[in-house]
């Protein structure tokens, strides 16, 4: 109640008045004093822009970087599709470089310099370089020195650097760590590459996606720079207020000492450590199942999972030219995620909608469901896919 | 509170949960029957994607519309300033058309021809036509003609139609009334021009704006072509729940015979009968000035006012070169709106940022504050204008 009326106060204005362009002010005070807090680094509130969830955000850093057609995008393969779809609604190019799955889904830098050497021979001109940590699809959680890799990496090429951080909350292992860009590159002493994170209320333990919340934060850019974003901005007005609201919830959460922290904490650590036991309930599961592999996801709230099928007949991928086999690979994960979903009921999500390395399939899939349904989902995958794969074998 | 009970049964996932990409069933079937009882027309609910205010729906139809740098957009001259940054941002070309001050800001046939003509000449391939009713910034409503005369035109040359109804509600006479572009098309049997048409909570008696709520209605297009707009749609997952929310109390207001009824008729037409007091006021006090001149504004929220200033000694415009009088008049009225904001306090919108005709200066005011406020305003403006005036002539 004391929050309610606080919110009140800071926003005389109601719900129902626009905004700055870039947000409310106190939110904007908050989400700073929030990154404060995490990574004790300094954070300027005037280079925090509220969002209509990030995915907007991200739209709006790509609608800045992209100038000329040969402009190019570095993204993880497997990536989150809303960057391919992006660059390719903006006119600009894909460049794509493969996580390490057996490196537990790090980025390998001979990987990146492969992937921008490769690009710059067809004349593209990489701009910025997309990373998502947490992961999704992968569920893998950065390690400090892979970050440090990638910021030198974009500093040798002069790349900025998009951090999608949505699932910073999401990390189920003792071991691990969030480390986000701007930490990492501030305590590298950073203060020429440009930065471009971001946050959401869609994710973590608040999961309040239909708000659509969420802020950008830029680091390394000059004023008159930063002015032109704003700007783009300013074309449809501001974020939604309620969303706004939300993310100054997320960003001020209740304190120690506060009447509601006790509540607040059982139910944020509640949250987080089924979603740790789920997450090891369906990895095992799944990695149980002859023909099925995937680490136990320790970040985001998915599982990649690799899978073997026979090839029928006949058919030898390694013949084909490169787009024939993407058809090929493409039209069998595809095939596989539908009849999985009509035998069963289980809607996972195909590999190729992510990316994946030639000559292999996945599928993603989630562990949100109840402990209950993920246990039976496993073991209703495990009759589908020996009978799948029987099957295919004749 | 019946109203409250039933959201919450018609969405039982909450405010916190993604909706279908389009927005929900329940609220797109209120849209339509909201368009089916003021036009007396039939809707489909699967024509109609609630969007975050009607900018993000714009955008979305833009982005839909535009394919090659040399389509082009014929934009009304003066517009508001959303249609020119959005064509700017995307790579598209402006064909501007004027709207005819003399006959209340209407649109006229041999200026479309003029101007489309004009474009054609130039490479460009004009693709849709944007007009706004009532008008942004000239606070005209179109007449049933007028608007006839706009389809046959799109239908001639094969455009779309890009209809910016966000001020329906907002008309302040009685013998005017607002027709939308949907119901002339229905009456004159058009099943070919493809319209897009845009309604928002952020107008209106409603003025919800911090919301982010509202709908975009699409007629006459494929099956194939509009799963695509619902595919762009998708990348930023949905609109948010709250606007869609408020959209639905828009669209499916207490209706007569129900509790809340009286309340809310009254708060409408008081608000409504408001907004028309104040708009005689503004507009008959600015006529009163020596050297301006406007229409009583019969729609929307606004006036835009045409001023005099005497040129400095040896400016002579008529010799001017077009780009460098464009320079010259946007310099006097921005100054001038500058010198006013200093002067009084007042803050009015050049008409160079909106567009006018050459050899022409104009503000854009709104009569949204209170009465006395309003009656104040004029007499300091008209005490601003007469000094402003006589320092020119030196």
């Amino acid at each position: 109640m004391a929050r309610a009326r606080q919110i009140i106060e800071k926003n005389p204005n109601g719900m129902g008045a626009y905004t700055l362009s870039t947000g409310m002010p106190f939110v904007r005070k908050a989400v700073a004093d929030f990154i404060q807090h995490r990574d004790g680094i300094p954070a300027d509130m005037n280079r925090i822009i509220l969002t209509d969830g990030a995915s907007k955000g991200v739209q709006a850093a790509l609608t800045m970087l992209t100038n000329k057609p040969n402009d190019g995008y570095m993204i993880p393969i497997p990536q989150y599709p809303l960057y391919s779809a992006t660059i390719e609604l903006y006119g600009a190019k894909q460049v794509d470089y493969l996580l390490d799955e057996g490196n537990g889904w790090q980025l390998g830098e001979s990987e990146l310099n492969v992937s921008f050497e490769a690009a710059r021979v067809k004349g593209i001109n990489p701009v910025a370089l997309v990373v998502i940590n947490p992961g999704n699809p992968t569920g893998a959680v950065l390690s400090h020195e892979n970050i440090e890799m990638i910021v030198r990496f974009a500093r040798k090429h002069k790349l900025s650097i998009i951090a999608d951080e949505v699932y910073q909350e999401n990390i189920y292992s003792k071991e691990l760590k969030f480390h986000s860009f701007a930490k990492v590159m501030h305590e590298m002493g950073e203060t020429d590459v440009t930065l471009f994170s971001f946050h959401s209320v869609s994710k973590g333990f608040l999961g309040e996606c239909g708000h659509r919340g969420g802020y950008l934060e830029v680091r390394n850019m000059p004023d008159d720079v930063f002015a032109e974003l704003v700007k783009l901005q300013s074309i449809a007005l501001c974020a939604n207020v309620d969303g706004q609201i939300v993310t100054y919830i997320m960003t001020a959460p209740p304190a120690e000492g506060e009447a509601s922290y006790p509540l607040y904490k059982a139910e944020r650590d509640g949250i987080l450590n089924d979603l740790r036991e789920k997450a090891e309930i369906l990895g095992n599961g799944l990695n149980d199942i002859p023909g099925m592999e995937t680490r136990i996801p320790r970040g985001a709230m998915y599982a990649f999972v690799k899978f073997d099928l026979p090839h029928p007949a006949g058919a030898n991928p390694e013949t084909m030219q490169p787009a024939q086999r993407l058809l090929y690979e493409t039209q069998r994960d595809t095939e596989y995620c539908l009849r999985l979903l009509e035998e069963t009921g289980i809607c996972v999500v195909p590999g190729s909608g992510f990316g994946q390395a030639p000559g292999t399939l996945h599928f993603r899939t989630t562990f949100l469901p109840p402990k209950d349904d993920i246990k039976a989902l496993v073991a209703s995958m495990k009759k589908f896919h020996t009978a799948y794969t029987a099957k295919l074998k004749g």
